[in-house]
């Protein structure tokens, strides 16, 4: 009885990547800029200086000292006994970025073997049964079920065949009920 | 019209790595193993001091400074233009391994971008139509068409549904006769 594929996205997702724009950009500028101002909005677009939010995904540090999203530990270790789950993380235009993701991965989900990492330019070659992620151009690709994680980007735009998850909660519910149990039945 | 999803593994395919095995051995121990004495056996194993390679591996400059395995940079170039490729390499092992590669490329293969480069710990969730790999491990996950690329390690070892490819001459003969005119044809 094979488990299902499951494939989760890092940035957004696991990591609060919102937060750490919104302090480096503080910061860097003295500016806080506020969340409900980032809704709907391209990541780097919504802030009043789109360049500085490029340039600090290339900076040492970005991705390592990322904060966690709430719960994605918890629920993650749960799916990790259920699902064949895979780590899918478009890493590669910012290659310091590599070694920083496998860190925090390392230090924060130690659960999660180096088997169950993919780092990649393009999700298009990724299959799966089930794939979590907050961009669509991922999720686009994939020939499963697509889970969209909300993000300030994306919280506006709904997609017939996408299933949007606003929280982690929401992952678990989800998929505990709806995938664990058809496992169990198999 | 949908370019042929192409997939490419690294070592022991762009990468030399049992010549960087044979300096790097001789270099510690002052013994230089023959290539015809690997021939059929385990990578590490083939060595009298197995524990040693696997220490190179994990040793930094050991994939940066491999050399390259004849044609594949004329090949890969022209297979470029016809296929939609992508360079696969379970890299996630050995984490210092991933910038190494990823500079490796970017100096060797300059016009493949990074959107081309997928580095993971297994190659089970990767899809395509082609994997050209030296792994039955590897190969044996993937739906598509299975090319084994010849390494001393799998040289004894023919199984059914694999295609052997000896070198990356007869990589270009058997890719750009069955599939570019196909593709041409479509």
């Amino acid at each position: 009885m094979e488990r299902k594929k499951l494939l989760i996205d890092m940035d957004h997702v696991m990591a609060d990547i919102t937060s750490q724009y919104i302090k480096w950009y503080k910061e860097a500028t003295g500016v806080e800029v506020k969340r409900k101002d980032l809704l709907g909005k391209p990541e780097d677009l919504a802030f009043p200086r789109p360049q500085l939010i490029r340039d600090f995904i290339h900076r040492p540090g970005f991705f390592r000292n990322a904060k966690l999203m709430p719960g994605s530990q918890e629920v993650i270790r749960e799916l990790n006994q259920v699902f064949d789950l895979s780590i899918v993380s478009a890493a590669m235009e910012f290659p310091q970025s590599l070694t920083e993701k496998y860190e925090w991965l390392s230090e924060h989900f130690p659960f999660i073997g180096w088997q169950q990492i993919i780092f990649c330019g393009s999700k298009k070659n990724i299959s799966g049964d089930i794939m979590i992620d907050d961009h669509f151009r991922n999720l686009g690709h994939f020939s499963g079920k697509k889970l969209l994680f909300t993000a300030t980007h994306n919280i506006y735009t709904d997609i017939e065949g996408y299933t949007r998850v606003n929280d982690w909660e929401e992952v678990r519910s989800l998929l505990m009920r709806d995938f664990s149990f058809q496992y169990a039945n198999n």
